[in-house]
């Protein structure tokens, strides 16, 4: 196999990972001794031994004089787990192909710098723009602190989220909501808004997609009306999180005792809101809706990636995207479509921001 | 060549002249003798010789024990022009592939039976579906007595038509725009509401595609607003037809001294107008805009087709379509998606009624 061959194993095993390791980003490891593979490991989750030093115990002596392929920049610190560096050198491997540099600015560059003073060849720039994207979440969430946004729309072909009387259910096809939970999946936490719940209750749960952990609910709920009975506050089925402006003792303490966090502001502004949910090691955030949530965050350029799905189906009136505050066609946002497909009758849309640059007007 | 490739050529004769036969359907002939093709023709326009007659003329001698691809099922009676099926038989013809029978109640299948009774070998259905496709605006209009309609929508990914003031310059990429000009070049009409004529003074003629006839443009403009100076009334590029309801005796007389056509109606009823633009030899349709215009066509049920640019924009407030009368979302008007590209950044999807049958609510 060609290295780039290896290479692509390695994240072909992160991308298993996918959304598991946060706060982690998910890294993949294979090593190679005179054209076999010899170890192969990736991260499991947060506190667990990282992919190097997995694949490096699956190779034992093998290890030594290897080439090892890794998705990731080694560590040079201690976090929960003690430095791969180490681990690399300790086993006498011999050369690095690494996809990408680690953007944490506790890596960044130092690992591949350890490495090399001690005499091991490192090749960096492997199929990195793959490494790039799978881990982008994680990149973001070191270098601006604040997590990763995804928007999530279902509309159908003229634009519709909702009827006028805020219904949405069902505008896309039961496949295509299968597939929405995969984002579910690889998000550390579900954002909605305070109607959406009262309308549909929904349990923002990973169903419909393998997974391991649920992600953290959040509701934006400024009066604290989130009804007792409803699925997020009464399930158990994941942690919900209540963002609130009104106090309302009686009602913070039925929410308590169910387990409910609770979240207050004295104002909700969605920047100080990601601030803190950064705090919460928050690495990757879904925006679920409804229309005047998700328009909350366009409007404030807070989001770094758009995905529609669109049903081919005509509604007339409906909501919609509303209120970003622009005028003119020449001032409409502009985003880039990276990638498309077709899932049954729906197709589904992924916008990234048009800017090169990472740029949110943060 | 197998018989497939030479139908396929046939078929690509036919569509060169797509949308410039009108009334007439357009159709593909070749002529092939011991494996040598001794003739290909097809039909220019109305009034012109028709496919078959062009390539038998130029196969000559040759067309006797020859082979026909025909993309259309010739024709059996006197137009302007004489029929199709003599010259076959005349020519000596021995065997003719027929794309598609001819829809039109005054040929389907004589035409066919004819060259059977005379001893030629025919064969019905080679690519049929695309030879159907080909004339599908034909065909409704022969047997519905009424315009192929195609409705054309401009929109920005959150299904936005126009920005609230009524802008609509320029959602879409020129190159999208210029696409657009193919959709002009093969309607015979071209039909827009007054709001559009009197915000954006549209000339509606084919320019950024090759044509050989502009389509007529016609107006719905019940209380005959439509300024003296627009490029409709002025411009002297192609035919435009008012289509009105409050007389007003100078403004009309102004029109008509400028060649303007009228068409006084009581009341606009859209399915009484296409009867009219039938009668007038409109075969196709093609519904511009804007938003309330293709809203109504599209509540009334009186489409076949839609053709959506969506271009990688959010405008957040703005027109859309609306007012179909539909209440909740599974009573929402299903399409079905038959064809998208991507131009530039812009996206094109093509959509057909869901239903299989022809069944507009005609």
């Amino acid at each position: 196999m060609s290295d780039e061959g290896y290479m692509s194993l390695a994240l072909n095993l992160a991308k298993r990972r996918k959304g598991l390791t946060h706060p982690n980003p998910t890294v993949g490891c294979v090593i190679v001794k005179d054209g076999e593979i010899v170890g192969l490991g990736y991260h499991e989750r947060a506190g667990y031994p990282h992919a190097e030093v997995v694949a490096l115990e699956q190779a034992g002596e093998k290890a030594r004089g290897s080439t090892a392929y890794i998705t990731l920049e080694p560590c040079t610190h201690f976090g929960r787990t003690p430095p791969c560096t180490d681990a690399l050198i300790r086993a006498g491997v011999k050369k690095v192909f690494v996809a990408t540099k680690d953007l944490n600015p506790v890596v960044s560059g130092r690992g591949i710098e350890k490495l090399r003073e001690e005499g091991i060849e490192v090749e960096v720039g492997l199929l990195e723009e793959t490494a790039r994207e799978l881990n982008e979440d994680f990149f973001t969430f070191v270098t601006e602190k604040r997590p990763f946004i995804t928007l999530k729309l279902a509309q159908t072909l003229d634009g519709k989220i909702a009827t006028l009387r805020g219904e949405s259910k069902w505008i896309t096809s039961l496949q295509s909501r299968k597939y929405a939970h995969r984002l579910r999946a690889e998000a550390s936490a579900v954002l909605v808004g305070i109607k959406t719940v009262i309308r549909d209750n929904p349990s923002l749960t990973v169903r419909h997609f393998p997974f391991e952990r649920q992600p953290l609910r959040i509701v934006i709920d400024p009066e604290l009306e989130i009804p007792i009975e409803s699925n997020l506050v009464s399930d158990g089925e994941a942690k919900t999180l209540v963002v609130f402006t009104r106090r309302n003792p009686s009602k913070e303490r039925e929410l308590e005792e169910r387990g409910v966090a609770l979240l207050f502001m004295e104002r909700i502004e969605l920047k100080d809101l990601l601030v803190e949910l950064a705090r919460r090691e928050v690495v990757h955030l879904l925006v679920e809706g409804g229309a005047f949530t998700v328009s909350s965050f366009l409007r404030e350029g807070l989001w770094d990636r758009l995905v529609l799905f669109q049903a081919p189906k005509i509604l007339g009136d409906g909501l919609t995207l509303h209120n970003l505050g622009i005028e003119g066609i020449e001032n409409a946002l502009r985003v880039k479509l990276v990638r498309e497909l077709r899932i049954k009758e729906d197709k589904v849309f992924e916008y990234r921001r048009e800017e090169e640059s990472t740029g949110l007007r943060w």
